[in-house]
């Protein structure tokens, strides 16, 4: 079953999605993202021009194979752009694997664990009080978990707050250049343990809070701050410090018995070995998309649940639905999964482009039962929607340092 | 002293190679390389789309808070593509400093710790009789150091021997697809240990050889041959194994006391600081393209000296000749420099595109005294010589396993 | 450029500083610091008797070369007077390279990282109170971190304060012999606690306040007193214990999140390595003057940031500006810089003597664009006012047991 | 018993000697050494200004207390020069005390263990051959304990070897500035193996064999060699890698069983702790005047015998017939003793300002059973030597690079 044709497709209906779709012989095709937030054309230049060329006339069928192909048998591996582009290559095959099976790819993974994929929603606000209400309408909506964030006072801006913008796609898809935003620990300190007290003391123990320090601390400042949120009983603090050097979570560790999740930005095992191996964390939270696809999970969460640790993949707006449909057909099938990130299933106009049929309940997602990864995208809406420069904010200290983005 | 203006070119004079060019409101430009091997576009894209941008305007003697912007202050940090494109636009600042100041680049790194840079040569050939006579003309034009390579009888291909072409430009620069070739430790193993018998008995004591298993063993294989090479005194064994791994090389360590070297496709710090820090390797050979450019591979040696670990960077001709200049720079001011891989100045027609004044005498380079880097690149003579797709071979198992490339 | 002479001065405008002016055969002259507190003329006779005679002729150019000339090339390496030596001789010859180049030396160590240097100021008082009011003076004064410390109630003289001196120098510059002063661990600890809750109290969360505890702990005694002020989020504490056995501090560390800091005495990378690689503390202190200079530094800065661990140069007057304006440089251009101590810019004699253009701003310090360090030396002035013998005070447990200093 | 003065001299016979005179009020007086080998005039300096007032009027008794208070009570602790003073008010304390209680001083330190002291001595030589002569001279003379070294063919000096001067005075003490000689690892690796195996094929398993390496190897260097020497049961090898970072150690230990001696230049226990405490050697060379003294070798020497380590004290003609002494009886007197250096009792001048009865007898000493140490020094002979400059040479690698010394 040879690989006849790649297409790369850039589009942006509020941001920008890149969507690989592997085509056969036969006519039976695949999809994958390849969104890389802030770096896309690098990753379209990667796949048309250096990726491409290798794959035509391969079997389809030899997922493992192409994987390593792409990866062991390539010169210069690891890093965020080449695992990107094998992460696209390697979900459509598992969509093609699924059209082929006649068989939702959450059967060809080992089958259904459980009956939905719960989920986490996200409440941020200007106050803790605006916060806090945004919170109790997502606990209406069905949601048990909630992660909070509110803006810190006296800094200008505080990242993925949404501040005047209607949603992640005006606040995030409109940055030619990037914004470079303050950070002051000194001041995130006096908020946050009062927003977790104030959410126990109004919301109770039924629904369980997270949060999100964007790898803005020190490992010690991380550690104090663990120490200080015990009381309310977080599912997870996601991203405390930065772990290029893991160790910084054997410091975190010891101080705390807060649980600890990490890896959006992870893009192979060899990023987070020594924190899965020493149990240093409790969620690995790395994604299909930047994580060398669906055959790169399956091996990151075998490898965690010898050690106790669940999967959280990422569910931020930077992945585009096809990602978020591979993660549900992992989350699914996966024993040792945890929760998944949920920011709602795009806006309207990128729902015309990525059409599926997942349905939220409950606070879960019910899974497809369509062949394959169960989504389609339209191409011809999608070309009216053209690729528009956006970056992330920087992130300095008040005196002009520069700081962990 | 503001950026104006990033060029990046792409030049293929038997080989591809990427350059780019930071110019400054006054006028004064320095040059950089980003070269990637089998990846070119994607760096051309990553930097012409995504950095570019965000350097103009910004103030070019600012080298370490641009390289932390575009390191630290970016999401996706790390990986071959994001690495050189710093290492570019690292390399091209420092070259700019250097001409504001006035002194040839080493000179702000500390000024020369030697007189010149010892170089290993390559030798390689069909038969073990025909390396060793290539290594006596190694010999004859003065190198006391030499890499020796020969094909592995019974493979139809051996990676890195020429064969029937003239050089590396004629070997490398041409692969409109990736080369399947074959591997088998089995009979690697019947090869190398008699190649360095008969090379100590050929040549004595006199000069040091060096070998590369271009990372195709298991670690326990690699401990082997350490031990097998022992009576040789290899200055050292390259890329014995893989090391994503880093503790691989703990268990190599253990058995023999042939000298390790490593590094030549690390990106950062963390790619080898656990080798580093253990002291399983004895030399680093990361390079000036590939690992951050001169701030990269500054840190890196420093961290590698407080080990007792010196520096061997990577000279092969996937780095276009600024790579080469920076490493001059380094080499001569690191005091923990090791040994530079040289394999000439590139073909005729690269270096009527590369222009310098370095000198090679006796084995060693004399690094040039012009402010900066002391290379210039010809635009026009460039762009007679346009990019062409060419790929680095994959590696199979004779059953056909993919193997490390 | 050759060196022609060098020589060495020991001034006492109030206290003694000993400068170092190294001359080149063209004139250019470069300054460094290398006083020692309580030993100044033994570092006298060191450079003047054993490291001038081997540095005429030598190339100015050659920074690296000759720190390794003078720590590795030497059977006896280490050790405060040896280190002091070489870092004068390095600090003078950045400040020559510098002015070759006709740029800041800061611009020499890769450019501008932030816009000022962040400061700490000293309030100390012979009661909490009075503490607290010097404390508003500084905060007045535009600082917004404060090391606090007070007379320990019951014993004579508690180290540090100034009781009735105008200030550190006519506190420490006056003593012909070494006075002993009484320690009780029992006393302090009824002390510390209520000072930095008193502090919190009366002035929020606005500013932060350090401590320090000249190292009169033992580890479990700071570990202690680590827990019991992390109510009051110090910016850091400091010399907790002695730390010749750096495992005294994994104990602490196990203890408490209250960020430590460490190192105005240490003088190699080798007094901190283990400190540093095992992430023990998060500010290392060492000082210019003490650590081998400015290559000294910049190695030991580049290995703690691996470590994520910030520099926080010592500053107390035992330095003299020489050394100050070496830290500016340092300071702006080093990633991973945390804080600057500073206790004015000396008296107004020696501001006669060393002359520069550094202004305090709002409690940092804007940094000269001059080129070299950016710092005068008047000779003339400074033999005016000779070497005066004076000791640091040595101290004693009640029953009379030495304790550590 | 008060101490009424401190008196310091450099005396030159043939080489600088330092040596330190405590007088008390009733006139009893004790004789240290303090000789730091090219850089006397910094310790002299250092007592004289620094350490010689804060003594007049101390009780000459407390020698514990003394220490503490010129190591502890002191901001500035360790190095060479610090400890070398502290060495010599240290010794010339026990001589004190052994005078008062009409006792040798290894009566003091637990009374003898052993009827003498053994001793190695030095065979060095321009050739192998002539080694071996020479350690048949030794052989002759009755030592059974020789230290070979020979010159390494092709380097232009060996440090260490005599060449054409009569004795170690003339060799070293003549130097007005440093030489700078080659180093080549290389080269070493010829001749060293050679050396034994000749060694031991011409005098058998009778007489036991060392080497020093004078720190010229990296540790995996250092391991090669000590696996190669393993045939010919070496006694130990000496200083076979610097050891600032002693986990270097631990690589070299892994890989060999040939016994390791280390710590010439130690001055204090951190120097060597983590050597100590893991096994990573078999000796430990510290010396009384460089490692505080009596007081300061006693307790390495406990420490050590914790671990299965011996003494062997450092024993070249860079200390005095004073620290001589002292070592006679540390050595007598230490359980954990093993071997003491030995190259005779100095020039005849040297003799005529050092006086003692210690005798040679059949490669061991037979200490002195006068009170004290039982070594006097003739003043108005010291005089008519007056201190000359002199230094070590530096050690360069054959491209220029400067290597350990």
């Amino acid at each position: 079953m040879k690989i006849t044709d790649v297409k790369v497709f850039v589009t942006n209906p509020g941001r920008n999605f890149v969507t690989v779709k592997v085509i056969t012989e036969d006519g039976t095709y695949g999809l994958g993202d390849a969104t890389l937030n802030g770096r896309e054309m690098a990753v379209h230049t990667y796949i048309e021009e250096h990726v491409k060329p290798c794959l035509i006339g391969r079997d389809a069928h030899c997922i493992e194979d192409i994987w390593q192909y792409l990866y062991m048998g390539v010169y210069w591996r690891r890093g965020p752009i080449t695992m990107a582009a094998i992460a696209a290559i390697d979900m459509a095959l598992w969509d093609i694997k699924g059209k082929v099976a006649g068989l939702p790819v959450y059967q060809l993974l080992g089958g259904k664990c459980r009956q939905g994929v719960r989920l986490y929603a996200h409440a941020n606000g200007e106050t803790i009080e605006d916060t806090l209400d945004k919170a109790a309408q997502c606990i209406e909506q069905g949601f048990d978990a909630i992660r909070l964030q509110a803006a810190i006072p006296g800094l200008k801006e505080t990242y993925g707050v949404l501040g005047d913008k209607k949603d992640y796609f005006e606040l995030q898809g409109n940055r030619p250049l990037p914004p470079e935003q303050e950070w002051s620990t000194k001041k995130y300190f006096k908020l946050v343990p009062e927003l977790f007290a104030q959410a126990k003391a109004r919301f109770g123990d039924d629904v369980e809070f997270l949060h999100d320090t964007h790898s803005r601390l020190t490992p010690i400042e991380s550690a104090k701050l663990g120490k200080l949120l015990e009381p309310y009983d977080l599912l997870f603090l996601e991203d405390a410090s930065i772990a290029e050097n893991q160790e910084n979570y054997k410091l975190i560790r010891h101080h705390t018995t807060t649980p600890l999740a990490l890896g959006e930005t992870y893009n192979t095992i060899w990023d987070c070995k020594d924190l899965i191996q020493n149990q240093w964390i409790d969620y690995i939270r790395t994604a299909a998309t930047h994580a060398g696809g669906i055959t790169g999970m399956k091996k990151i969460a075998d490898f965690a649940a010898i050690y106790n640790i669940r999967t959280a993949p990422h569910g931020a707006p930077d992945l585009s639905p096809i990602c978020f449909a591979a993660h549900m057909h992992l989350n699914i099938s996966t024993h040792n999964f945890g929760i998944q990130e949920f920011v709602g299933f795009g806006n309207e106009i990128s729902q015309t482009i990525f059409k599926h049929d997942m349905r939220l309940e409950n606070g879960m997602i019910i899974v497809s039962d369509a062949p394959g990864l169960g989504i389609e995208f339209d191409e011809v809406q999608a070309e009216k929607y053209t690729y528009k420069r956006s970056y992330l904010p920087v992130s300095r200290l008040e005196d002009g340092t520069l700081w962990h983005w």
